[in-house]
């Protein structure tokens, strides 16, 4: 099988050594080996910082975002090429949608808030002069211009195309030439992606370093971002790189999240907002997998509807048909592989210390159109934890499709379990109470990074507990790694240096201009 | 000579053993000990985590105005006990009013901030719902809230009172309790400014520990708030806690910086814009005597007009007096004590490797009023580097009266000399010619924090290069931290938790009225 390729420098080059093979999730046949060995990262470094930047440079804001949107619709116009890699991934048509179109839908907002919102310029004047005389011979106000550095992006499996749209559009709108550095497990998907737009955007804009990338962060410094998505180990370990600490490269991250969903007193059985929690909990526990950074992991719901709830999610679950992507009627697919199967299994054995598995056995599932052990396959796996106290449900991250419901008495007491995630990215409220969700929403907002509001006024235009928009911040502090990504145009500002400049007013006029 | 208290949980107390004793910069009498040993960290930050932020929540912005102006007016009151304490730390009349004025100045510039820009409410939203649906009952918007935590702030030595003030402020009115941590050396100013308005604020809002803090940032996580000024060392020991690494403490730092200020080719003798360059270069050098994390280390000049310069700037320090603040006729007070001399002495020597020193002599000063090698005294070392590419001067940074002087021949390449600071807090470009001014801002603005342009049109209204001011951000890229304080209401939403909030419309009215 053949090494796959990494991007550098205007080249496709693939890496020495015999490299790690990536399985095919469902039939575990190789697809394609991955190997950083060998590959000239300083050179790609200097190539982004030297012909990344003068390129870049040489666009203005609309002009970025036509490229930028030539890029999406290179990849919508060939989407069906990535739907048919990420299959091999595990994923179904369902989930290639919200990674394919997902991304390339991000990407077409990015072109679209570019447009209405950044200056026919290279810079950001971002206020008016602040007087600081009485006089009005001396202000300052505040410019951002485009760093002399790059944008490192490590990104996780689960969103090969988002996970490098979202973290690239911003980027490459601010002028920063990027480094994305996929995940093994789905690198082929994204190098694919990236086949697709190379030639579209200006050189050195967009660099691809399949395998591992020993030694780049001692490159980077204090003009450089790294964006990152993945696990709270990693992120810790890239935080303490001297990169970061020493030089104050401007590091983000997005790590794991025991995200929330309370339903509301008010969502008795009958009620829409019922079938409303129980549907987009299931939801959120099947698409991908539940491999997503902002699945609910925790489903706190009154204590009293507890039973009714488990019947309700459970009766769904039951028609979940798990199986290779495309199968006939398969609504779930694989995980990305076999190592991540193991995970999942350990993780939910240490869960389950707090309750019990009442729906799906972690170690059997039946499958269509494939082999369920030489697949990553696992089942909807749905926990129960009566005493909501114990510490495994707000600490251990299962990260497939896996939830546990627990029980709340009241508003107070749901805020306080809420708290003990120590943030997340994700949470949802499921009730048609103002009174509660009001509570609910403003206890739990600074451990949140986003929080919906689900109730049958919205629901039919909702976009979901799980799924990022890229018009509102994505990150959460604490555990789920203190960053922000997208939040509209505030991405793009946050890759630029923000300067105050001060002097005469006819000064201010002439260099902003 | 009795230990310095703590403010700790509402009541003053010593910390235990024997502590460091703080010598007075100008006599060298011990003026306190200070000691942590024995203070209970861990009740202080219960303290603020309960008392201080459930009082502090039960305040508006505006009335956290009120209070913060009522202690801003306080110190003013009684500000001749701190220029009094501060010229026991060598501190002159003038450096007194940079910092005990500028901090009072800074805090109610603060509170005018807060009362036009903040709503009578305790949490701001920050934006216009955004549309997320074709039928518009679906939509998301911003809101910033205080987090469940503290902030930690561990301030500089040279501005005891102007350091705590910048950082209490935004961290005070985004409703977060503080716990301050002075540096040693004029912590006795620090405490002595807590005792003035402690009694102002809220229970819990503020408590101040003199000497180590051990085991602190075991405490501290993703709620949490940890801002610091000092040296680039201590900033790197601090970021790879994992406090930061690990739970995501946001962490903000002021560290080592080389600023630059550069002469444009137009200013030769005889043009406004000369003498104003040689002015503030000997304002800069010896206001505080130099100990400002602003002061110009790096001094670029049109190699035409080296020689000019440095006769002019030496004609200029030849008239500075050093000695005891209020010692007739002096100029300059002292560093803040011998140690600090030691390590300016040090580094003049690795700077003399890169040049000579022009003016003064590292090892002799005339003293007025006061014992040259008791008291801290250093004489203004003016250096002079002909070839700018050697690299202590973009490397070193003396912590005094310590400049080098440095020829360039045209924009490009003072623009790639300025880039060797990596990373400054302030830069100032002196000139009258709009075309070098806005080819060298914009060329540095990436390497700023904040740009000064100084000229014959503003120069009288002038807040001068050193100064920050608090309605512009304050803190540069790279080595000198990569954060970001002030810059108006920006510090105060930077304290805050932003979360994109979900829902129907009449949800999200609800939530946030």
């Amino acid at each position: 099988m053949s090494m796959l390729e990494s991007y550098l420098a205007g080249d496709w080059r693939a890496g020495t050594g015999k490299g790690v093979a990536v399985a095919d999730a469902v039939t575990g046949e190789t697809v394609t080996r991955v190997s950083g060995e060998g590959l000239d990262l300083a050179a790609a470094v200097a190539y982004a910082r030297r012909t990344g930047l003068a390129e870049l440079g040489e666009l203005t804001f609309p002009q970025r975002a036509a490229a930028l949107k030539a890029a999406a619709l290179a990849l919508q116009e060939r989407r069906q090429e990535l739907y048919d890699l990420s299959a091999r991934a595990g994923a179904t048509r369902r989930d290639a949608a919200v990674d394919v179109d997902g991304g390339i839908g991000t990407a077409l907002v990015y072109v679209g808030l570019a447009r209405k919102g950044l200056p026919d310029h290279t810079l950001i004047v971002e206020d008016d002069p602040v007087p600081l005389g009485k006089g009005g011979t001396f202000a300052g106000r505040h410019v951002l211009t485009t760093p002399r550095g790059l944008s490192l992006q490590i990104n996780a499996y689960n969103f090969p195309v988002w996970g490098m749209l979202e973290k690239l559009a911003p980027a490459f709108l601010a002028g920063l030439p990027t480094i994305v550095k996929p995940a093994t497990p789905t690198a082929y998907i994204a190098a694919h992606a990236v086949r697709i737009i190379a030639d579209l955007l200006p050189p050195g804009a967009l660099q691809l370093v399949a395998g591992g990338v020993p030694g780049l962060l001692d490159l980077l410094g204090g003009q450089d971002h790294i964006g990152f998505t993945g696990s709270a180990d990693t992120a810790a370990r890239l935080r303490s790189d001297p990169a970061v600490t020493r030089r104050s490269a401007r590091f983000n991250a997005e790590a794991d999240s025991l995200n929330c969903s309370v339903l509301g007193p008010d969502a008795v059985p009958g009620e829409p907002e019922f079938d409303l929690f129980a549907d987009a909990l299931v939801t959120e526990m099947t698409v991908k997998a539940g491999q997503k950074c902002t699945a609910i992991r925790r489903a706190f719901v009154p204590a009293n509807l507890l039973d009714a709830v488990g019947e309700a999610v459970e009766a769904r679950l039951a028609r979940v048909v798990v199986g290779a992507p495309g199968a006939d009627g398969v609504t779930m697919g694989a995980l990305v592989g076999l190592a991540q199967r193991e995970d999942v299994r350990a993780a939910v054995a240490r869960l389950a210390r707090a309750g019990s598995v009442i729906y799906g056995d972690p170690d059997k599932v039946e499958v269509v159109g494939a082999d369920a052990e030489r697949g990553a396959f696992v089942s909807p796996l749905l926990l129960r934890a009566d005493d909501p106290a114990r510490p495994e449900p707000h600490e251990v991250e299962a990260f497939g499709p896996v939830s546990t419901l627990m029980p709340y008495r009241d508003a107070a007491e749901v805020n306080e379990l809420i708290a003990r995630g120590e943030g997340s990215l994700a949470g949802s409220v499921v009730s048609y109470d103002p009174g509660f969700v009001r509570r609910v929403v403003l206890g739990a907002a600074a451990h949140h990074g986003r929080l919906l509001v689900l109730d049958r006024d919205s629901a039919a235009e909702s976009t979901g507990h799980g799924t990022p928009m890229p018009q509102l911040v994505h990150g959460g502090p604490g555990r789920a790694g203190g960053g922000q990504e997208e939040g509209g145009l505030r991405a793009v500002h946050a890759h630029l240096q923000r300067t105050a400049i001060q002097g005469s007013l006819a000064t201010l006029d002439s260099i902003i201009n």
